[in-house]
């Protein structure tokens, strides 16, 4: 099979799992991809503003329920990754971020000295309040995740409904200065879940796409 | 290759390319599955708030580089893609997407009268304002685009560096009802790109991912 023909059916194949078989776990190899799959996403500056929460426990999992609409698949799936973003990124953080840089590269601080200052040019500044913009880009992490889940046949759903303030208190996020702002669930379509066999449902090509 | 091995070298290899070959252009069929991934991103609801511009015309690029922080990748770059937001996004948009789901799957359009209230209820009291909605759904379709070029070998550059009102104009997105809210050029590295080859800067797995 061509590399085109399989990223094709993999996002073919995906779709938001209403049913999860709570009996299977992903394994630890699978995961270890998917959990590089969170931590390689590209981000704005690279600032990486978030932390991906992962929840196994099935207590926890419970707990979690009556506060995502009931939906089951925060208990039956596998793995329920949370992903927050950062509160209050300050100027901080770039430096955090040029101190990481120049360690990862071996490269001396001052050289990243220009690229800090437009980092906290933008951050003293920005054109839109930063907990949106960091949202923005857990968002990158949260699509590369699951298209990363779906070439490794492992199942996700993608769930903006659930109450953050909640996931919050109960994953104790506000005390590590971090605010849940999608969740994803991800494990393996039960047998019986019948919108697994449904037709995906998109505009047109024509509609969807404008070349100029 | 594992798939496990091909994804995550995938997604090592990718970086925001500062250089583009400007000579080399995406083959039709790779750009048929660059095309498709954006077709089939998961948007909530799967109302699919969007519509992705591409600009491939040498002049078109060049006016818009002025307007993009003079970053020679939206010229330089084969395909341009500019990510656009729907405006003023109605319970219209949700009749729009039954009608077409009843069409996909072949079923009687009262069937989905349900689903449709739950749509209007969502989009007449939306939580937060609908176009920062739109925004993050458009972001999932900007990382499922990125990974799948990835994959393909196609590079990259996500952009949010441009004036979007003047992409707006020059695009002529306003009479259209859309309205750009992100960028990215996708071509092929040119081989005097050198960030291709400086590593990727992330922070450590432990900080970025907690499990609970």
């Amino acid at each position: 099979m061509s590399v085109q023909t399989q990223v094709l059916e993999a996002l073919q194949w995906r779709y938001a799992v209403k049913k999860f078989d709570a009996s299977r776990v992903i394994p630890d190899d699978v995961w270890q991809v998917l959990e590089q799959s969170l931590v390689l996403a590209p981000s704005s500056f690279g600032l990486q503003p978030w932390k991906f929460f992962v929840v196994r426990d099935l207590a926890l999992k419970q707990q979690l329920l009556p506060h995502s609409w009931n939906q089951s698949q925060v208990v039956d799936a596998s793995h329920v990754v949370v992903f927050a973003i950062k509160k209050n990124i300050t100027a901080a953080d770039a430096d955090r971020l040029v101190a990481r840089m120049a360690e990862v590269r071996n490269v001396p601080l001052e050289s990243l000295q220009g690229y800090n200052n437009v980092m906290k040019g933008f951050l003293e500044h920005p054109p839109a309040p930063l907990d949106a913009w960091a949202t923005k880009q857990v968002y990158i992490a949260l699509s590369q995740f699951m298209v990363a889940a779906a070439l490794l046949q492992v199942d996700t759903c993608p769930m903006e409904g659930f109450i953050p303030m909640k996931y919050d208190e109960i994953l104790g996020l506000p005390e590590l200065g971090y605010s849940s702002v999608v969740v994803c669930p991800a494990g393996y379509r039960s047998p019986e879940d019948k919108y697994a066999t449904v037709a995906k449902v998109r505009f047109a090509t024509e509609e969807l796409v404008q070349y100029i």
